[in-house]
């Protein structure tokens, strides 16, 4: 079983700090939401985002959904070698059933998030997706993987294909790969380090090369 | 150079018919647009669509939004040996150059392909995206490939990596897939019918297992 970890995800809600901000309270009416209810998105909330710490890169619910449409629709999953996670700048971990069928729709998946951050679980029966307090280490711990490693610019490069040969070697490899546009992961990744290119690539890009190299072995 | 081609995608301004639907008229004066300028999208012109034929698989600019930033930002594009274009069910074809940065955002993409639709290539000087009427035929005899495919629920069984190694072992293959959710192609298509599952995939996932399959063997 391949796990995917998309992690230090820039998927929250607006922080208190800039909720009365303009950009925020107009875009939360709009929506017919309060501000603490409402995702930060970098597409609407650029002028309030500046007043963040790294404000340049946060609020990309959209690499979330690219990423989870990917992993979710792809042959590994339907054939059961796949588990998705997506871990959040705020050690939040969403739980994925592979059965789960994302909303196509960018703006129903930002309101299915919206209500996943409100009600910890959606829907609320079948729990298909569930958000826990965790941190990315604690979740590497509960997974017990045979092997981690971590996409990364300055990693080892490795050619996609024999990287999907290395994960296919392995009974649970853990693979995290940045939810986030650019720059570097903030906290600590203790694990060997992968490229599979000599320049960045997007998320979901690294996604496909993943899963797919992956699948070439174990199909 | 490997050629992709996202055929008949339920991509189109609002049909004439349904303009004074209050479904469309509600969508566009919130949107600050006139009812011919917008794009049709299921998810909020559903009752509209139910008054058109085929209602149930149109309006669905995000399957060619997904398809296009996967490939876009796929390696094989990077190293220049993959073109894309997206043919439309009312026989427009969009060229697309290779540097092209797709919107991430789903709302700026629409925006982007009714400007598009509007004035017939964007952004005005650098035509990175232009938008011609010709059929799937006329643009498959531009293209003089030396091997054409469409993939097909029903088409020959042939798996993902083998059918890499077909593609790579020709100059100028194109590749067709379908830009709807469902269905078959409603026009002829006179090519060899590949399948690469035993269950029908969404249409980004067939462009995923397309590009990386052919990388696999070119790079």
């Amino acid at each position: 079983m391949l796990h995917l970890v998309i992690a230090e995800a820039e998927l929250e809600l607006v922080p208190r700090a800039i909720r009365d901000h303009p950009a925020i309270v107009n875009y939360a009416r709009r929506r017919g939401k309060k501000p603490e209810e409402v995702l930060l998105d970098s597409t609407y909330h650029h002028s309030a985002l500046k007043k963040l710490d790294d404000g340049e890169r946060r609020g990309r619910p959209d690499i979330v959904h690219i990423c989870l449409l990917n992993a979710l629709e792809s042959i590994a999953n339907k054939e059961d070698k796949l588990r998705v996670y997506v871990h959040t700048r705020n050690d939040e971990v969403i739980h994925i059933k592979p059965e789960t069928r994302i909303p196509r729709n960018y703006n129903r998946f930002v309101g299915l998030m919206e209500s996943l951050f409100k009600k910890g679980a959606v829907p609320e029966e079948l729990e298909l997706l569930r958000l826990e307090r965790k941190s990315l280490g604690k979740l590497v711990e509960e997974i017990k993987p045979d092997g981690v490693f971590v996409m990364h610019e300055r990693g080892r490069l490795v050619k996609p294909p024999e990287f999907g040969k290395i994960l296919a070697d392995l009974e649970n490899p853990l693979v995290i790969v940045g939810g986030f546009p650019h720059g570097d992961f903030r906290s600590e990744t203790p694990w060997e380090k992968i490229s599979l290119y000599n320049v960045p690539l997007m998320a979901w890009t690294i996604v496909n090369e993943i899963i797919i190299n992956f699948e070439h072995w174990v199909l």
